[in-house]
């Protein structure tokens, strides 16, 4: 799904948005970018914000305007700040979005449309948009930033992509959870070092020790922590055993 | 629940990123910005990018180390671009984390850290973190600019605050969790101990305390839990001490 998915932007005024936007797309897989008009383009300040990913700079479309940077698309969305009083645009958060973008066709591509880090969408732009992608900001202060509304859109769009094609996390061995057996023996060591360094009285339990079970439960030790615990509370015991003796 | 989060920046040495990063967290409804050692900040760059949250700026509280940053949070989330091969620890993702983060009891900070642009976290600063957060970059290209990662967890928050219908499980009351600084004088205090018992060389101390750490921070100890353990140490000690001048 990912590869479908072409972000175009709008007559960008600084550069380093560009950059920022390319470095923001590659972290999430996507690849296609479309630059509509860019304003003082290319410019080294896009490059050094683009950091690696300088490819997705050099592989974007440049085109003269919006129209042309969608005609093989299927599915336009525009993001937009705010709602236009005039004429109300069908809204969808980015979780939509994503899954809209997720339902096309394959080989049919998405197009994600940023306008101009002021003024946004003109309404003959918003006319070619099927949706509109509205980003959950603070009404108080609404002022996001456009490689930030690219990464926003571009995280959501992964998460789809993902949730389809679950990707196996990089797995390191884990440790082995201790069993049943092997915590009930700790607990009943720890009660004896408890009463051994006379903090447990047997006569007076209070709840001392239903509450270190909730404790150490609620942890899952594994296998090797529970061993280093051990081996910390049988150093204590030996010590005091020796100390009791000479008493 | 927003109010309660406070951003935290390690050492961040593009004060650009800074200003972009109070941007972020303003556009999503964030205001708690700790800095800790920022490299040639204040700077006009940050205040250009900040744009509109130059209060957010302004009002940052500046530290010399991260743990006066953290000393009255409750739950430190970490993020990572990588998972340690020595010793792992617990990952979340960025929902997992705004979830987390929704359930601390009210009053109690939460602060999610960020480390430096190329280096990330220290072991040291993963050893305060009860958690990591995992954002899903493409493997290929995993290189997220600090205010764009920023950014994107700000975004998770505010899904989360602004979700009408939040899927907490019926809570009964909890006991308040222990503040980092309860948390690292108990780790402080249980090290000593296991020297006195002879069970930790500090010439040679392997993993045992980092295991003993995430064990701990995996069970999110309260305050109650916390007095016990340490009242548990403090028998010990004083009966090895006894012994030890005894010999």
């Amino acid at each position: 799904m990912l590869e479908q998915i072409k972000i175009v932007l709008i007559e960008t005024s600084h550069p380093g948005n560009i950059g920022a936007a390319a470095r923001a797309m590659k972290t999430m897989g996507l690849r296609r970018l479309a630059l509509v008009n860019p304003t003082n383009y290319p410019c080294v300040e896009a490059t050094a914000r683009a950091a690696g990913a300088d490819d997705v700079l050099a592989a974007a479309e440049i085109h003269t305007d919006l129209h042309s940077a969608l005609r093989e698309c299927s599915l336009v969305l525009g993001t937009s700040a705010r709602q236009r009083r005039t004429l109300r645009w069908p809204l969808v958060s980015p979780q939509e979005a994503a899954v809209l973008a997720s339902q096309e066709p394959a080989g049919l591509p998405v197009a994600i449309v940023f306008g101009r880090e002021r003024s946004g969408l003109s309404n003959a732009e918003l006319a070619l948009c099927h949706s509109l992608i509205n980003i959950p900001v603070d009404p108080a202060y609404s002022s996001l930033n456009l490689a930030a509304a690219v990464q926003v859109i571009c995280y959501e769009l992964r998460l789809r992509a993902l949730s389809e094609n679950p990707q196996v996390p990089e797995q390191l061995p884990t440790e082995t959870p201790a069993t049943v057996e092997m915590l009930e023996s700790f607990y009943e060591h720890l009660q004896t070092s408890m009463v051994e360094a006379g903090y447990l009285d047997p006569e007076n339990p209070r709840h001392l020790l239903p509450r270190l079970r909730r404790l150490f439960n609620k942890a899952r030790p594994s296998v090797n922590e529970i061993n280093i615990l051990r081996g910390f509370l049988k150093a204590c015991s030996n010590t005091i055993r020796r100390h009791n003796t000479k008493l």
